[in-house]
């Protein structure tokens, strides 16, 4: 039974479009049943279909883009729906102290709100990828890994579900 | 020669306009020359007439309204031209904990990525005014300390200017 | 099979420590195996005993306590060795606008370094309580409520544990 | 007159002692009057001698190394009294995604906490500068304009004292 996962990102250069793709690439090899999409095809709804989402933006001033927040903003028709769901970000800059790891707080932090279930990682980008322009083969693995982890918390959560 | 202020905010319940209110009455008994605004009303270009800018928001998922956010990020086409502006920042929101000094620092973090002066402040509210709810009698005096200090801090910056 | 949970502390005044025991209050009602404990006494090693851990500081200039802070340094010995364990956590703030949001993220960003799994609170205190002053009636049901939480996701990925 | 500016770090491998260095350097060459410390050299007390403070510290599980902390603790004594002083910080990482970011906004947080007066850089680090590993050329150059922009901030605040 795998477990849905959706990546949506913003991307206008492509950079955090690769990302998104390397991310999606390693929740398939993990198993998950994956659907990429970017945010303006996407809409609050479509949320509440999967078990795990991850979001994917470029560094505007130390946060998402309005694009990715103006979806965040309209989720709260759900408020409360997505609890305990597994969330995760991932983040692409043009600097290295550039905003990258506050931008994906940014994410995170909303998910929290949701009262979503998120995981750091202790080994590379911690609090999510980060890619400093375009994404190279450092950025990849993370991306990967990032997709890996995310498939394998949901499947554990879903495993558990009711025999907490 | 009274520093140019600009109370930017953005409100669907009305609280984030009082606290606005507040803040520009409190920049008007220090001296400033003060204009309040609705976000929808602005354009990125605006920010670059005034010696200090204060953001107000309230707290949508941790992190300020897409509507601000959209602001800023169309004001990249201007950057680097706010650096050395002084930058405030306050927040509506319905709970305690419910991400009200993350919108605020969200903000302060834009601003700082522009090169913006910040100030905390020692007393109350540090990282910016909060309310939960409805602004109060202990908001009002917040945000009109926050207009207070930030004419006070911009008048002071622009003595200075030059003279470094 | 009851989970294992260490809810650790800092407190100066009281405030903190009566909250950590609410804390332990709700996670033993949802049948947790709840230690509760002064960070003065415990080390690092002791983590790894658990499978959910929760931290409880004042805040001091907007993050936790040096002595909370110096436990987690030295945990840097057993890294990775936290990776899925749950996390939480919760502080005590003199001012509602004071740093408490801030406190909080300062643990939760440490538990994801660990690569900890967290979880939000879509009702009332999203990241974890904030108390502002002593605990009150709400402080004292937001954290039992963190308490329940926190055993109910640490319970949910004990039972899914290699059947993801 | 010179603007008094204390560079304040903690560093066990050298890379922060070596930004601490070129943070100093770019200080002195834009005219200020610097003292270089190490953080165990120091006590809070001494904060209150200087116009400007910058921070540096290595990235400990996302924030600043609980020496650094113990010190800020401490200023509490002096609460109110650093009100309007220049801050700025930088920190030294092992990865990109490590918590640099976090690290240096969680000093930053506590100076704004303190009522201080702190500025982002619209090029690179935007926080303050970050380094990933031993400090490089550019890590350098960006630790140098930290110390010069602050100088002249500190200097334009001194000039404008009295006159805003």
């Amino acid at each position: 039974m795998a477990s849905k996962v959706l990546v949506l990102y913003y991307s206008r250069t492509g950079n955090t479009r690769r990302m998104a793709e390397f991310v999606a690439d390693g929740a398939k090899a993990a198993g998950g049943n994956v659907t990429l999409k970017e945010v303006e095809n996407a809409n609050a709804e479509e949320l509440l279909d999967y078990e795990a989402i991850i979001l994917g933006s470029p560094v505007y001033y130390g946060s998402m883009a309005a694009e990715m927040k103006n979806l965040l903003d309209e989720s709260v028709e759900f408020h409360g729906k997505l609890d305990g769901k597994v969330g995760a970000a991932f983040a692409s800059s043009a600097n290295i102290g550039g905003g990258n790891e506050t931008t994906i707080l940014d994410m995170l932090n909303a998910m929290l709100i949701h009262g979503m279930v998120i995981q750091g990682n202790p080994a590379g980008d911690h609090y999510g990828p980060v890619s400093i322009g375009a994404p190279d083969e450092r950025v990849k693995k993370q991306c990967r890994e990032l997709g890996r982890r995310t498939v394998q918390l949901a499947n554990r959560l879903a495993a558990g579900a009711g025999r907490g």
